[in-house]
């Protein structure tokens, strides 16, 4: 291992897994990804993941003995910080699974780190993104859940658990809908993907179609389907005052968006700007810009390879 | 100054100005005070400040300029932190007051320091409260306003301007009431003292009276009086709100209530964790205990000396 040699950054979420090689600097060399396999065992998907990864570092003659930083790992929650072990809501195959102790063997003498894919989001916004240069930041996605991670004072929150940051479920409306957590009226029992799509099928959209995304929704959004529309003022609505709380309790310049949903603009990002200037009073938090992910996709990857790159900032773990 | 010095500390709020003499383990070994002076000009005021502080100095035969470790100041807010520009809400005289500065001139040679009231008591909790050993706390302050101070990864977090913490403003009701920020549905605009009085004699409570406080309230409560009941269990339950999202969000082991209102026990904290329990549905929030201040009234007294004692915790500002 040398000075100049890059980490390999695994994403894991419950519809793709995805592995790239990412450059000291951040740069996203090279990645592969896969559609997350369903029904198979534990065992059968961590070779999925073995395979991806021994592609990718094939393809790019990498020695994993000797040619890696590090190997940085973002997951689906909830999982044990900084243990590793992960139980991914979307990955019934993998319930306490020990991944971070099984990349600790497959890649013996190199430093393996793992955390929320949530939070890997949200670190690679704030090192190489929307947050670059900043002090505090909330990284949020919205997804099949919504979830985020806090960087306050110049460094990642964790929290007692490795869980700080974790916005989906910052209560919007206290008589509003139940959450999966066991909460009521969160953000995200309002705001995910698959809740937005059933509220809308709810109000007519799309009758009878047993498999509708919360895409397809902002596509209709964006042809003008009234109930598309409607739905993404939902969603907005409920992210402008999760935030302005967010922004009220924690203090942060700026905040980042990331996931499917925030890929649809102003039908989203007008109403959630409408009501965020209504709650959020106090100066402070009254102008701080909320924006879009400015690393997409690859935000993840970079985030997880910045726990081996940029420790001092975003791993506190053991 | 030598290692057993004593730290000079002051609590300014709307309604009293205390200043106490506290040893470096934390006791507070003597203290003063005096109602704030209303209708007062700025340098009246500041001399009102000053004499409380050189009395309670020659009382204590303690030197200014050779036997103080340093001087910790907690205000109200809002205040520029930490240039200690204050200008606080409930003292109109003091629009801007450089205080820190002034501070920093009378006690010429010592180290000064300034924060926000709320944030000096809930660092006293967890330098030597109910957070003390733990790494994160949210520490609140239930008065004339809604306050508050977060320390993660046990270090106090101060966030863009010195406001992280200031759960205040954190929304409980989106369709609830306007409140003096500019937002609504906030948990102050319920919860303040004075707000709770105003919702009571609404309802019929001593219709007649003017001043009427959330003490009077409170009191007639613990009494079984219908109305003062009902108002406790409203703000008992904002409060609840608010501290599922702040947990959520913020992953503390324990949260400390203090201020006038945490005195109103279980009939403000029952319907508190009964809101608290709805709504914190996640593992890590769930169990999370809710307290009233161990330290009581002297929690802002030592904290201010804290940001002498244990700076490398709660000191980030210049």
């Amino acid at each position: 291992m040398g000075p100049g040699d890059p980490v390999l950054a695994i994403d894991i979420g419950g519809t793709k897994i995805a592995a790239g090689v990412v450059e000291p600097g951040g740069r996203l060399a090279s990645w592969g990804q896969t559609e997350t396999p369903r029904g198979l065992e534990a065992e059968q998907l961590w070779r999925t993941l073995d395979a991806l990864c021994t592609n990718l570092l094939a393809e790019q003659r990498i020695d994993a003995r000797d040619g890696l930083a590090g190997v940085g790992c973002g997951c689906g929650g909830p999982l044990d910080w900084p243990a590793g072990l992960v139980s991914p809501l979307n990955i019934p195959a993998w319930r306490s699974f020990p991944l971070r102790e099984r990349l600790q063997k497959r890649f013996a003498g190199v430093t393996v780190r793992l955390h929320n894919d949530a939070i890997c989001m949200a670190v690679g916004e704030h090192w190489r993104g929307a947050g670059r240069g900043r002090r505090n930041m909330l990284g949020m996605v919205v997804s099949t859940g919504v979830g985020g991670g806090l960087v306050m004072d110049g460094r990642l929150m964790n929290g007692a658990t490795g869980n700080a940051g974790h916005i989906g479920h910052v209560v919007v409306d206290p008589s509003g809908p139940f959450c999966v957590c066991g909460g009521r009226g969160c953000l995200e029992a309002i705001a995910r993907g698959p809740a937005l799509a059933a509220w809308a099928q709810g109000e007519g959209w799309r009758p009878g179609q047993a498999l509708v995304t919360a895409k397809d929704l902002a596509d209709d959004a964006a042809q003008g389907h009234p109930v598309g529309v409607a739905a993404m003022r939902r969603a907005g609505r409920a992210l402008g005052i999760a935030i302005a709380s967010a922004v009220h309790l924690s203090d942060v310049e700026v905040v980042s968006i990331g996931g499917g949903l925030a890929q649809a603009g102003p039908l989203l990002f007008d109403p959630l700007e409408e009501a965020l200037r209504t709650h959020a009073g106090l100066g402070y938090a009254r102008d701080v810009p909320v924006v879009a992910a400015t690393l997409g996709k690859s935000a993840g990857l970079v985030g997880a390879a910045a726990l081996i790159f940029a420790a001092d900032r975003y791993w506190a773990g053991d």
